[in-house]
């Protein structure tokens, strides 16, 4: 049995999220099927990130086990001709049997575009949010710059969050804009539920001017959900990276 | 009466084209219905340019007349929430009675996307052609090179094309790569049937050494169509402006 790692990117436009569910199709469920008919065996993929309805990913992880001699490498290539278009495995690879994609020590990225124009256009409206109005950049900048460091991010969490440590730790936020296009990446050891997205949406208010941009070390301090802004859509959040460093280091990977 | 220009984008996906015609959905009919909605009245537009099935647009221009007293600048704004997502104008403005929009001195440009890396990226599958192998830009530049000012491109044309004038003068021609994507951009005074399309099409062989530059030199000399490469796919093809250098100098527009 040998145990093979996947790098999937996908348009999340069309799938209920991630993970295999009951009230809709997953880029999970169509990764499994396009596995099993190619290995012409039952297959079910792990993930790394449960990614959720409608959020996009550059490089998500998953690993499967299989009997199959097909070298690692091809598989990618061999499993993109089973996959609808708006989702393309970038990469598959052997790793050793013991490598779980929900280690505890991941790195993930995460992008949030928001396009900052008078109109939408059509041809970026995949992965961006359109956002008319003027937006102080140098203001997100700096409440963005709050989160970095090892905090408690409840008050950025989802209020249906079940009772968990929200903990987390921010390694780097870069806030840019490019032409008319705002990129905002966040790195951190692990994200809450819909937490890119809250931070997103408080980070809009303050470059609105609603808040100040102190008003991200007011949420971490007080971690009330409330005070914070609305979840920003999906359509404009993209998984960009997941690193599994301690992993990357071994001997397996050199 | 009073004549509108819009400035129209689209992802030209899901529709046959720019021109109304019976055998599917297109662009201008969208169009016509969502504005014969907002004015309340039967309106029709004059287009520029006829896209062809799954040509994209940023900036491709129509009129129509009307009687409405709705600020000029507003209908853009007010016609959007009448369209699709795929479909947005982008700028709308009065022009005089006699402004037409296939005026004889045009300035197109268009550009060609070619997304060159080892797998497609769902993201952004929808305006650009995927090509996993190697391309020598540099080739390829020297063969667009030789496109530039006044020749008969007939042999860029499609073959079914009708008998006509097939002298254009290109004034300007750009190839740049930015990451993984290839820019191909034409600026020129019109455009036959396919032509651009032909021309990527010949510009990829030339990149992948199949053709030598000058292949370029022979297709303007014999006008022979089947010297030059396929007709690359649709879904790469972006008509980005139309201007009208006679029109913009003029009073009207000052």
């Amino acid at each position: 049995m040998r145990r093979i790692k996947l790098t999937v990117a996908y348009d999340g436009t069309q799938y209920c999220g991630w993970q295999v569910q009951p009230n809709g199709i997953t880029v999970q469920e169509v990764l499994n099927k396009a596995l099993t008919e190619l290995l012409g065996v039952q297959t079910r993929t792990i993930g790394a990130s449960r990614t959720d309805t409608g959020v996009h990913a550059r490089g998500n992880v998953a690993v499967f086990d299989t009997e199959s001699r097909m070298p690692a490498s091809r598989i990618a290539f061999a499993l993109n001709t089973y996959l609808p278009e708006d989702i393309r495995v970038q990469k598959s690879q052997e790793v050793s049997a013991d490598f779980h994609p929900r280690f505890t020590s991941t790195v993930k990225t995460y992008e949030y575009k928001i396009l900052n124009r008078t109109f939408p256009d059509p041809l970026r409206r995949l992965d961006s949010l359109f956002w008319y109005g003027p937006l102080d950049l140098e203001k997100m900048r700096r409440g963005a710059e709050y989160l970095e460091g090892t905090h408690d991010f409840r008050g950025f969490a989802s209020s249906h969050l079940s009772a968990e440590n929200t903990e987390r730790t921010i390694y780097e936020t870069k806030l840019w804009k490019e032409e008319d296009m705002i990129h905002f990446r966040i790195t951190g050891n692990g994200f809450l539920y819909n937490m890119v997205r809250i931070i997103v949406g408080t980070l809009m208010e303050i470059g609105k001017g609603d808040y100040p941009p102190e008003r991200v070390l007011e949420i971490l301090e007080k971690k009330d959900r409330s005070l914070a802004g609305a979840t920003a859509r999906a359509c404009g959040l993209t998984l960009l990276e997941i690193r599994y460093p301690e992993w990357e280091n071994s001997a397996e990977n050199g």
